[in-house]
């Protein structure tokens, strides 16, 4: 039974940090009302570490990882696998959505897969078309084409003002990852 | 026992959705791979669902509110009553980070708190130079003075791009609260 009366599409977007972890605080507090979301995380092959605390609510939340972003450090576009590994993101999360068994929907880096070519804007925005009134969408990652911003509810940018990437810091278990 | 070999000062700020629930997501993250974090909410007095959800992580985080915001709504400031509790928000969160107990220590709504006069920025400067090194604090809340901006080391400003306030919806259980 979904309890959501109206259900939104919100996008987080933008180079700042925060972005999948204000999903994930989403998903845990819709949590507390018995709200249940499906979380698809896209080019996060890596074991990030709210996989293993999500499992002490997976009465709620189930979380489920599609492909990784290695292509990413080697600079080149996704290999064959990985698009098709996005492909099956897509049409998981949509079965998901369908199903009637979840309040909240989260493709997580579903945003900047598009950027990296592994999925198309119209794949969610034909996502987005098939969402019941009572399903909130969230999608995050950066580079949000203009089409997706148009057909959403509730936009955030998260902005980049200060970042100790600058002081050669780069990612930290339990922060970062 | 501290798992964090560098933690840092962050600060999520800005008028769009996504401050506390990516502080939250933090804390979830963070959990995953055993390190502690200690909430401190500020003016929210209502029992916002992650109260219930995160109770399943207690092991790892622990959340605590210390007074509402029911002034802002009256449009008055803040009563000595608010005040005080504020000041005893303060005053538990330092103490929870010296403990050390905890790896992270959350201030959420800190930094509106100071706007409506409940702390100032000195205090949570006070704290911030107060902080070990294997320790993170993070700040949330609209209307951050230039001067905490100065002394963190990770400023993220959720921006509002596009949100349904615009079509007459406020608040909803699960998603906004």
């Amino acid at each position: 039974m979904n309890k959501l009366e109206q259900g939104f599409v919100q996008i987080y977007t933008g180079n700042g940090k925060g972005k999948s972890t204000a999903a994930i605080g989403q998903a845990v507090r819709a949590a507390g009302f018995g709200l249940r979301t499906y979380i698809a995380q896209f080019m996060k092959e890596f074991p990030y570490n709210e996989l293993n605390s999500l499992k002490y609510l997976n009465d709620w939340i189930k979380i489920e990882q599609f492909g990784g972003d290695e292509f990413v450090y080697k600079k080149e576009l996704p290999g064959k696998d990985e698009v098709e590994k996005a492909k099956k993101g897509l049409q998981t999360a949509k079965e998901k959505m369908l199903s009637g068994e979840y309040d909240l929907i989260i493709l997580d880096e579903s945003i900047v897969a598009i950027y990296f070519k592994l999925i198309k804007t119209e794949e969610l925005i034909e996502i987005i078309s098939k969402k019941s009134k009572n399903v909130e969408l969230i999608f995050t990652g950066r580079y949000c084409p203009q089409e997706l911003i148009e057909v959403a509810d509730l936009v955030t940018e998260m902005k980049e003002v200060k970042h100790y990437y600058q002081k050669g810091i780069t990612s930290r278990r339990g922060i970062e990852s």
